[in-house]
């Protein structure tokens, strides 16, 4: 195929070749392969930060200038990365965006194939009924709705609420695979237990509720702050006291899961909560797949490929596949982190590697 | 094979191929069929219980004349059913015994194939070091001791503690499948810890510590009293709410599970704590396998096969395999039990019944 | 979010805001949704037909006018579904392509992450060697080449050969999964065994060669047609003896599977061979996912959304996810079909419905 | 525990104590840890040989003398293993028997939870019907009867034959679990094709027919010597050529599996054939569990424990768990194994050493 000197016979040949295959709707892999299946990924999205300071303040006015409803359904702004120019994706497989709730307004019911969760940075007083089952959101908390669960949102208070949204909107689309219903107009219910029904058959360390309804998803909605907050701690205190606990030194992660089947959260989506012991920084990891991160408190510095970030509270940052991802901190840092590695795993793809590429190791 | 009327020439030729038979280490089928193969188990374990006001003196006495140490190992004393003379096994698959470790003392490190556990209903003080992980033990306490694990207790106090010990030893025999191991005879640790190190890691619910080392068996090793009270209380509020989550009415049972896998928390052993309701019964079940079950707190009246039981605080029952059970309270009643369900399930032997037998219903 | 009559004043907010969304990299959801999240997939692809006749001469012509060689590596030219314009790709998931191979031709080693296979539906004399183990490639047999395994292939004859190569390329692609490296220059061997270690190994059925190497990947990389044949036509003659088999009326279907593991010969891509009686048709079905067919024997006559082609000896349709799928034949007929099945299942998104969108049915 | 020097009173006051237990049905540990609690397993089960010239004589004699039919409904003669005095056990998991059914004559249908299966050492003219399915039974083919499944027996032909049985009913003895239900008296059907239904569907490498029943137990039935036979030479060829496929050198291994799972072909039974290249042996091995085997063609010395036996077609030996086996042999030897493995592996204790006990292995 390397066509160092061909005659002008050749070329019009070719030309007239490439004009059949064009007419056939027939496209040449010699041509592509480069493109089609390099080395290693080159994703066309981008590394990419938003800051909490500029996302909040624009979900505000939209708080001003848009109702939120039936049709439009939710005040969620989508986090677009530069790379991925003309979609609203944060990454070719995740969703992003800031959703906002004024006070005393509601969302209305609907579900959907597409899998998703919240997670609070900062605030509370709205609920989201999940399959009827009122679920508080307050700061630092995990919120479930895998798919087709009917969610409808209210705010309880006098104060507007926002947090962050994920979803596998990106994937879904791509594979054709969306199918979306409208639930009721109206809420079905307006309590605001302080704990949800979920929690109180399913929140227990270790121990299944034997009468409970049986279901694909994650039994389990609501993942609270106080056991995030208390299982990071409990790893750096374990590691102070010379024990195993820690992913490596001064770094505490804890992965968000199904109760009932031990695995991940969410079918597609990975969810986890990092911590930086102050003074503490990580490998540079690169991961076949893509991840989005939002600071919840603390402040450091994020270098993801050839950008480096200082990020605080709410910043929320996009790291492509392969990337290689550096954090640091001086003061501490909590980091909530959710990727597309369910997916890797399920199909095989998943390959990381540590400090440098001569490392890399594929992972079965 | 009916051999309605036979000749003497027949009986003798008969008795010479039976003499054959033995002879040559064979047994015919036809005359054994219905003792090896019954239409429905004919378990020789029989309904037995044990009273708490029985075991605990023999214990206490044990204490004061027999040393515990290397050699005997465990003050421990099974409870052998009635119905399999010359055996300390409480069914044919399951080990219950009460342990009576006194002031100050200490029972040195072994390992073994046979997977064990702790269930304390009174007392506290003792902790049991598993792989070097000190384990608090105290009242409504489950502690693991899964297969294969070094395992240590010593008693921190002026006063003796008692606890029920269950295990597969009876199952490992009869398999030929055991395998025992000396630790050191000095105590690796005699720390006290409130929470041991694997509570810290894993026991936060559905929350997975990344950097934990992995194993094979449940890395949780103590489910303590207060989340299990928690939960079988939040099973009957639900109930009374209309929601669902009990296992029939006023009838709440949580299972310890691995968190890390979702199963059963042991391999070969099914932990639950069931609680009824005052006044509830539950419906009469026939289940393929054995349990024991040890009163809690409360008290009630036992059903097993044709044997009634008034049960209270600390008394331990055995339920043979396809044994009707019913149980019914008064004042309410919590209840420990455990079984080798997991083996049954593992090898697709599972059956239960409600009510009646004409209820009957295989489950795959 | 309905703006039925804003005021000019409301409009100049609306825009400053839409604006400030634009500088922030941020998309507003109320504006996309029922593009990114319709009542029902409305795939960008489109139902497409590439006949026989047409793909073979255009392979042919390429066979005198390209060399295959390093760089190029593969003279393979992928059927580009005229929905997604831009791309070589059959559907948003799957590539498909017909590759060509001249007399004494070879292809060099080179090994990714994508998940390839080869079904021949005419020819022979060309050997693939995958991971240095030769495979003879002969008139209906489908040939594996899981991800990272190295593969070459090379025409032992005098006469060209043609086949159809299935692959994720796009999925892997929009993942962002690939991973590409060189093999050898030289041809690692020119054996030519008509029959390869692999299924020498574990091509038995229901026999595991216990002394195998474990692999991930499906260790049988041949189902040859003189087994698909026989498995097809049991089928139907069960049917005739009124014993199950068929999974609707005239219609056999054998899924190619992973002796190891009996679930999809390929981590991400379906394989299956149909069979319609002479006069049987298909129900119409809709499946939530894409495949691609290729007639391997017979005529029909096949409907895909709002499409009917007549069909035959090699020609390849496109079926996008949820296009009502009919297929009728007077003469009988053979086809091959990979779908992207896998990967719906493994992520939870798995629907299909019968007959009409009112039987629809969703499947965990 | 170490009563070295006790006075007279202690001794009274001891056996007081001991008294105490036994009127409460309590056991102490400490005086039975050894034999309850061994190092490692020291079975009752001893190493016992079975020749096919005392078996098949017997089992003729038998068939002379003692009716088929319903109540005894199998003339089948156990192999008794002589540590195991009173039972008719092979092993302590394992049945093993020999069955005879002389010509014309029928076994009357019935089905159990027990798991079957029959191994032809010799002869042909059986048909087994398993669940109305009529299988074929010839020599070197493995049949199975996993547990609930219907089965009757017929012999078409003026001969006799004879097979073995293998079954877990000592498993399902000790475990309670069995249950039995007989079938109609009359033969469901006496047809003979020469392939069962099930082999039509699941008997090709590597293809599963998507419209057959789902069923928990192995859709396929029978496993033909053809293909068992064609398995072991190609692994044995596979070594000539320097290729791995063996399990050790001139040691050839196939398991009969489960196509619709890949797991082993009976819950609780592993059954597999070896082959020994002439003037080959096995490393010595031991694993926990036990295991029968019967020897199909050729001759050889086989070492269980510290005993030794020459062998011979048809001739069966069990070997006790833990018992080093070592097989050696001048002419070649084929053998039919079957095991508790399944059993060992569901439970997570499965242990094998090579050689000797130093170079012992855990497994997980």
């Amino acid at each position: 195929m390397t066509s160092t000197e061909i005659t002008p016979e050749e070329k019009e040949q070719l030309e007239e070749l490439y004009a059949g295959f064009a007419a056939a709707h027939m496209t040449p892999l010699w041509t592509q392969i480069g493109d089609l299946m390099p080395s290693s990924p080159r994703p066309a999205a981008v590394p990419a930060l938003w800051r909490w300071s500029t996302l909040l303040p624009l979900a505000e006015r939209a708080g001003e200038l848009v109702p939120v409803g039936r049709g439009g359904e939710r005040r969620a702004i989508a986090l677009a990365n530069p790379g991925l120019p003309g979609t609203p994706y944060a990454t070719p497989t995740l969703w992003a965006a800031i959703q906002y709730l004024g006070p005393r307004e509601e969302a209305p019911a609907h579900r959907h194939t597409q899998t998703a969760f919240r997670f609070v940075v900062d605030g509370e007083g709205v609920w989201t009924n999940v399959e009827g089952d009122p679920v508080a959101m307050r700061r630092g908390d995990l919120l479930l709705t895998p798919g087709m669960h009917f969610h409808e949102h209210h705010n309880t208070t006098d104060h507007p609420m926002a947090w962050l949204d994920g979803l596998d909107i990106p994937l879904v689309r791509q594979l054709d695979g969306g199918f979306f219903e409208f639930g009721p107009d109206e809420l079905g219910t307006r309590e605001t237990p302080v704990t949800s029904r979920n929690e109180r058959l399913w929140g227990h360390p270790g121990l299944t509720p034997v009468g409970a309804p049986a279901t694909p998803a994650s039994p389990l909605k609501a993942y609270r702050w106080e056991h995030t907050d208390a299982a990071l701690r409990a790893q750096l205190e374990l590691e102070q006291e010379g024990q195993p606990g820690v992913v490596e030194p001064g770094h505490a992660v804890v992965r968000f899961t199904n109760p009932a089947t031990a695995g991940d959260c969410l079918a597609t989506i990975r969810c986890e909560m990092h911590r930086l012991r102050p003074g503490a920084h990580t490998a540079t990891t690169r991961t076949a797949g893509s991840s989005v991160w939002q600071v919840f408190e603390g402040t450091g510095s994020v270098s993801v490929g050839d950008e480096t970030y200082d990020v605080a509270d709410g910043d929320v940052f996009a790291v492509p596949s392969w990337a290689p991802l550096t954090i640091r901190t001086d003061a501490g840092l909590d980091a909530f982190r959710f990727s597309d590695e369910p997916v890797f795993e399920a199909l095989g793809l998943t390959r990381t590697s540590l400090e440098d590429a001569s490392r890399e190791d594929a992972q079965a």
